[in-house]
């Protein structure tokens, strides 16, 4: 088999074989296919696409290029989530929990981010002390003891999955559905969990820009789990505000105690934690839909899903009083951006929030960037809300705060102004479910 | 400006101005931007295309991404020919001595054939002593000495074209226009000539697979050279047959000397010959069309384009008596190859007896596999020949004998038979000349 028959026979429109989708694939991780060769490769797929079964293939090799969690140690059904990334997204800090305290247990391995803001991970070592680096017998231990666990990846998940997706960020091929269907679920799948729960964001802050590319991805997702024997749900949920009102590795975990505390929650990301820990407690075979819902709203009005979230931090070494008391979260200097004007925000451009924050120092323009776990914005406006000349709309925060100028510029570009209430999207666009269910 | 940005530009369809081009090809030329991003760009322009004025712009940046050569040492209007490529093509040995016996100093720079046969290079090469690395001046000297000299490409002829077809090469992109017709005529340009000959081959021999093929790359190629100022036409010849009898270095010299002595020739090769000759003294500026083709029939009817070939030959210091007794050339076993049926040759491919050939060890694998000069087919029989059962079909020489039974082989299963008389297509399809002519 040759590289370049692989090559011409998709540049030419044809449909890759299993043998030919692995042996790209292996010869690429194994450092035998050069990048020249593959990235070639990626651009025709861009053109000329995969088809499901191509796509199905493709994960399958990604998934079997490195290891496959064993999650059998843990009793039950595992239930996995992925969220396809967004502003403000702090969802696993209060899902996780809730699930938990609904007797599932939640093993999750989770990345750090590379974007505006950090990955779960990054926001959890906002807590003092807490720890994200387990052994693998610390993390079995860690879900035993508090029910839960949230620890970054460990060994040698799917490598394919790194090298093809270091090449696609250089050479213009991310952009393209079975690539991205194929990068998501390849590591998904060899994260050893039985079930997974898909949160698929669309709108102007997240990688789908419209609701088609957004369901178009979350099918192709659920199809590709459900042919791997995985039970499967997408749920389509609006990133076209930032999700809650804090944006930042510190404030974000100050919003999901705020919420699991039921202190006070941001009605939108209150409704799509509910209904992602629902379909996670749905696939855990817990009830029918209806129940699921009470058990996760039980799991937050009692308090038992804060709890939980307790004793994840207490297990992975982390200080529980900073939950209780958030002044203890690390924190910094804040600045509030003033509105240049008057009226209704018609439009914000999610992804430019995004930059801002990222400008303060919350998130990494690159692997070796160093977090401000302090550095953030709280959103007071957001579209929709009315709001007068010189009142706040947001209030940034960061240790250093020259930061502060080019911070807010970008935030104010990302606003619209108008006389007239804009009509909102709903926070949940759709929840598809795997084949079976 | 960033390489990520021109491939996105045209993946999506974009246009790419002289400043995105001139950034490629001169970074990739300088090892700035490595092979993966040029290749995924490559790949992104056999689909979206680049239009006429790109395609020249990508020509000029590979021209101008090495030296040019220069001939002004050289009185008068200087023709260069090119051939686009196909089998038993050994049209240079007798248009250029044909050319310059009429008057017009031919001094070409040609290249080394990777392929079925050697390149016009190593067809002189089994001349005995003929000396193909000349320095400039060595050059220039026979030029003026002989009227023409035929010599290996010295110097750092356009270096982006080098590193742009090793990697297209090995990419699957070879197949597209712009990038064939810039490969090409950025080679042209760079060889200093005035004017320029193209043979573009079109059939199963040939790189166009269909005329229409062959029609579309001669037309650029023909626009490119007009808009570099460059005086141009382009015949359009047909190779879905081998081109006269004999595929083979040694053999193919002794089928030139042959023709140019007027002992023996093949029609359609003496026809395209002549046609090429004609073009080049056209754009010399020799005459009229009709009375360019009279000086082109005279010189071979004379003679005096054989005692051209001598006197290259002579300067280059090859053995002149090897000429005169073709016996003294290069020679190997034969092993004749008998027709399996009776009928009509209805059809054959031309690419595999050029295969054939290669088996036999007149072609190159890769470029260090040396060549055996005397090995090659003479082709007895062609499509619209009637053969008898038994009837030798071709002959086979080979310095290692070893090597019929596989060439034979090949051989065989490039031939249909048939009981009706197939239509020939005409040698010379058509001529295109460029826009002042």
């Amino acid at each position: 088999m040759r590289m370049y028959d692989i090559i011409k026979k998709k540049k030419e429109g044809g449909k890759l074989s299993r043998e030919e989708i692995e042996f790209f694939v292996n010869g690429y991780t194994n450092g035998l296919i050069p990048d020249e060769q593959i990235s070639a490769l990626l651009m025709a797929i861009c053109f000329r696409s995969m088809d499901m079964e191509e796509t199905a293939m493709l994960t399958q090799a990604i998934t079997s290029s490195g290891e496959v969690t064993d999650l059998s140690p843990i009793e039950g059904i595992k239930v996995d989530k992925h969220s396809s990334g967004g502003v403000g997204d702090k969802t696993t800090l209060i899902v996780a929990p809730l699930v938990a305290a609904c007797g599932v247990k939640v093993a999750k391995m989770s990345g750090r981010g590379l974007g505006h803001t950090g990955g779960t991970i990054d926001k959890l070592e906002s807590i003092p002390h807490f720890r994200t680096s387990l052994s693998p017998a610390e993390f079995f231990d860690a879900v035993k003891k508090a029910g839960l666990a949230v620890a970054g990846q460990t060994g040698d998940l799917a490598p394919a999955d790194k090298k093809l997706y270091a090449l696609r960020d250089v050479t213009a091929t991310v952009d393209c559905l079975p690539l991205i269907a194929s990068s998501i679920m390849g590591k998904k799948l060899a994260s050893g969990a039985d079930a997974i729960v898909l949160d698929v964001k669309v709108g102007n802050g997240s990688f789908n820009k419209t609701t088609e590319d957004g369901l178009a991805l979350a099918d192709a997702m659920v199809e590709i789990g459900t042919r791997a024997s995985k039970k499967m749900i997408a749920v389509i949920s609006d990133m076209s505000r930032p999700l809650g009102r804090q944006i930042g590795n510190a404030l974000e975990v100050k919003e999901a105690v705020s919420l699991l505390r039921a202190e006070e929650a941001d009605p939108a990301l209150k409704e799509l934690c509910l209904t992602l820990a629902a379909s996670m407690l749905f696939l855990a075979e817990k009830g029918n839909e209806e129940e699921c819902r009470m058990l996760a709203e039980n799991a937050l009005l009692s308090g038992e899903g804060y709890l939980a979230l307790r004793r994840m931090v207490e297990a992975q070494g982390g200080d529980v009083r900073a939950l209780d008391d958030p002044l203890l979260l690390p924190s910094a200097e804040g600045y509030d951006v003033l509105s240049p004007a008057e009226g209704y925000i018609t439009d914000m451009n999610t992804e430019r929030y995004g930059t801002a924050a990222l400008m303060l120092g919350a998130g990494r323009n690159c692997k070796e960037d160093k977090i401000d776990a302090a550095a953030g914005i709280t959103v007071y406006k957001k579209t929709g809300d009315y709001v007068k000349r010189g009142e706040a709309i947001a209030r940034l925060y960061a240790s250093d705060t020259a930061r502060f100028e080019d911070s807010e510029k970008t935030l104010l570009n990302a606003l619209s102004f108008g006389t007239t209430k804009p009509n909102l999207p709903p926070i949940i666009h759709r929840v598809i479910k795997g084949g079976a269910l």
